[in-house]
């Protein structure tokens, strides 16, 4: 539920809430990823002027007369084009005698790219011609009539090599991006996956889909939240970083399975500093040292490194500090074979477990950048992280708690008898799912008694109660224990599809800074147009006198 | 799409985009609304506690050693108790020997609405003690344990008599509202009925469910639009009132199926004098004199009774204007009855229209107030509305053009030709869904033609064409023709399930004032936050007063 170093600015969520939970079913959910492979009866060419798609021709239908419609892929001096749907291409042989010239001369004369409808009988390819890498390699369509639905102008770049364009161009021409074969099958896959999870809630579970308000109060201190001017002067609504509130609120009232793909907002800023996810580095024979130098860099740590020789002898600079029946143990203790390398850190626990979960997948990406697979990506390894505390001690000030995941989340039932005594060693019932090491989701058991909900924000957090007494006051009113969790949907399909970046998997992305380069959205509005809810901009010293001059 | 009259300020909308439409497949859809009564392997006891639900248990059950989770709907004497869920009903009888002490007490003293766990054994009730009306009414559940898991304080009102208090009662305290057998029903027909609607859609033809963006670029003139800070001083996204260009963008992406169940902001500010949607009058005897008056108040427009006298003769406060043999006429023409009632307007066609219509539903109004039955409310009427003009004239200057729809409809394709020369006679392929009186719904075929979008834009509606670059772009890009349809799906469900309002349908709905009595947003906010958007509240003088002194 907390996506910590989250990048998108605006995410899908699949949250999953239900009381009376008493293990993890959670798995199950996992499961549905296995995506069925079973053939349903989907009529793609109902409700529509086609009889066929481009993609499902075949050696059977010789001699049927077919209409398709699509784009020109290509053409070919006025002899044959291939034609492209969502669903594959054909070949379509254009008629060269004299009855069908006004055929020809439409087919020759549209540009690449047109929408073009086309009727004609479906025949086997000729001997040696036949196509084995394309699924209607075996037949061509010979054409009888054809009609351009649509020319297309050139261009700004071609369809198939869309990948090698910079993203800001495919976000411009996101509508020409979409055709392309992988934002196709990113989408489609998408639109299936939500589809089986919700097959499965829904038909297989009696989960109840329920929409909750995306305009809402703000939540004290949520300085990542949207806020909407109201036309009432100085009060402003708020777009919710996730259904939080809600989902609590309808277990409370009954609605004891409840799931919903929700939008969440979460205004991360436009900090020119973001990070990509994996850094990739290309390093030489300096791997070493490019590994300290990052260990040094973001986290002030030093690292050493140690190779075990073919002759069992340790190459290190720590080895001279090291007597002969040391490095021996230390060699025993680590398990450690000729050609490996160790690295070492010392310092805090916690501190020293970051920098070295780093320098692993650090070091993973240079043997990768080497050409070793170390990680299959077709392969889908899932992780549930538990038992984490149910409260940290804040870093400026260590003598006060705060929570680790959210000041709702219930603590582990073997430790509530330490909630009143030592909080600080008390487990929680807050579980991640990580997937192939990125975290996809999590969620919590959630405190359902009104009066540990108090005593955690009073007295444990030392926070104001008040701010949060309508959900203090329904748990008073019969509220079930309850639990759930919520997938970050983008992170996941991106997974799954195996796309390089979350603007893989969706269908109009914003940019890292928050913008939509299409529509060129945020932009200016004219102060009458920000009258009707009582705001004006502020400016910034600077602008505001550039504005004046 | 166009809800003119729309109460809501946030409606969610069933959005079906689909390109080379030849039919109004649209029908398919209102089909889907018969919902299936087959039974589903719906398991509403996997990864829970229980063994059933309330709802569940008859005589074939006797014998089983079942556990039940629930809320104490009611409790007697010690003796038995009800326990509800979502399901229904189980009636539990309390032991009563010295062994079960404990679990007698817990039940004795768990107030109302305490969530309850118990195991017992089911059996028969006694003969003579069977209750007809209840689903569960042959068994009863004998306790051995029991255990409260929530205790439940005073409640502000009963479950059971929720529909008798005030809406803004109802509002405040949502959650226990939510518990109510209506709110329960309609949430869960709700659920079901989307999920039908994307069965349908993505399971048997092929749809893509494709989630569009909610902050976006402001459309030139969206008045009704809400509008977002975003962090670059002067910049704000808007919360779209629909995917509109969107789904066109999608269409030409080579999604050629899409679908979306979206959120739709439309800002409807708070207008005191906001109607109902049904006015009903009490009236006794002076039925006439309140619908003329009603034509007048509403419409200034005179309207005239006239009643066919069991004898023949006409009463009417015109028969004496009329000749005989007019007046015959007329009775033949109209087919008027004994004891038939005629409405009679002269004007303006169009004007008169409307207010015989208004008029036509408030004498059925009036009609079902003395107890006849006009409209069944259990049977579901549909209606297509075709044909729409593509043009209006402008009220405020009749020698211009607007659109009747949106300027992004396609005109009728038998009157293509007059686009160019009378576009005022043009009709339109905008199609409207009426069910039982109510739009339910609308779309249009789309202009895929870049010319002749252009040629709509700035020489028929005389706006600027640069306000849509982005749109006119795409469609050189081969856009292929589309066209669609947008359900609302608030008031379908509204209909569908005979409530009363769209808030019977919806979890957390806003008030008419768009206040969320529970939370009470939108609220004050603090100048510093709003610091990061460059914004400040630009207080009304009087306010601003206030604040100073």
């Amino acid at each position: 539920m907390s996506f910590r170093h989250g990048l998108r600015l605006l995410y899908s969520q699949l949250s999953v809430f239900s009381r009376e939970l008493n293990r993890p079913w959670c798995r199950y959910i996992s499961s549905s990823l296995a995506l069925s492979s079973e053939k349903r009866a989907t009529d793609f060419n109902s409700l529509v002027a086609r009889t066929n798609t481009c993609g499902e021709l075949r050696s059977a239908h010789v001699g049927q007369e077919v209409t398709l419609c699509g784009w020109i892929q290509y053409q070919r001096q006025g002899l044959f084009l291939v034609l492209r749907d969502f669903q594959g291409l054909t070949q379509i042989i254009i008629p060269q005698d004299e009855a069908h010239s006004h055929v020809k001369k439409v087919l020759y004369d549209a540009p690449v790219e047109s929408v073009v409808r086309v009727t004609g009988t479906v025949t086997s390819r000729p001997p040696g011609q036949k196509n084995p890498r394309m699924p209607t390699g075996d037949i061509e369509v010979k054409v009888k009539t054809a009609e351009v639905l649509n020319s297309c102008k050139k261009l700004p770049f071609e369809i198939k090599d869309f990948i090698k364009k910079s993203e800001a161009l495919r976000m411009q021409y996101r509508y020409l991006d979409l055709r392309s074969f992988q934002m196709q099958h990113n989408l489609r896959l998408r639109s299936q996956m939500v589809m089986k999870m919700r097959e499965y809630l829904c038909n297989l579970h009696g989960f109840v889909d329920v929409e909750t308000p995306t305009l809402f109060k703000r939540t004290p201190g949520g300085a990542k939240e949207f806020v909407v001017p109201s036309r009432e002067p100085g009060k402003f609504y708020c777009l919710p970083q996730s259904p939080q509130q809600f989902k609590q609120l309808l277990m409370i009232g009954g609605l004891d399975r409840y799931f919903q793909v929700a939008r969440c907002y979460r205004d991360e800023g436009s900090k020119p500093d973001r990070q990509p996810e994996f850094t990739q580095r290309h390093l030489q024979n300096k791997d070493f040292e490019a590994l300290k130098e990052s260990a040094k860099s973001q986290f002030n740590q030093e690292v050493l490194h140690l190779i075990l020789k073919p002759d069992e002898s340790l190459k290190s600079p720590l080895s001279k500090f090291l007597s002969e029946e040391q490095q021996s143990e230390l060699i025993q203790a680590l398990k450690v074979q000729a050609d490996d390398v160790v690295l070492l850190a010392a310092g805090e626990h916690e501190k020293v477990c970051l920098v070295l979960g780093n320098m692993r997948l650090e070091s993973a990406n240079l043997l990768e950048l080497r050409g070793l697979v170390l990680r299959d990506p077709t392969a889908f390894h899932f992780l549930w992280v538990v038992d984490f505390p149910l409260f940290l001690h804040k870093e400026e000030n260590p003598a006060e708690l705060e929570s680790a995941h959210h000041p709702f989340t219930a603590p582990h039932p073997s430790d509530t008898s330490l909630l009143y005594s030592e909080p600080a060693k008390i487990r929680s019932q807050h579980y991640d799912l990580v997937l192939n090491g990125s975290e996809i989701g999590g969620g919590s058991i959630r405190i359902h008694n009104a009066e540990q909900q108090r005593f955690v924000l009073e007295t444990v957090l030392k926070e104001d109660p008040e701010l949060l007494s309508h959900l203090l006051e329904a748990l008073k009113c019969g509220a079930p224990p309850h639990g759930g969790i919520a997938l970050g949907l983008d992170r996941l399909i991106c997974l799954v599809a195996g796309a390089p970046s979350i603007r893989d998997v969706i269908a109009f992305p914003k940019s890292f800074k928050g913008r939509d380069l299409m529509s060129n959205a945020p932009d200016y509005i004219t102060p009458e147009e920000l009258e009707p809810y009582h705001i004006q901009v502020a400016w910034p010293a600077a602008e505001a006198e550039a504005n004046k001059n």
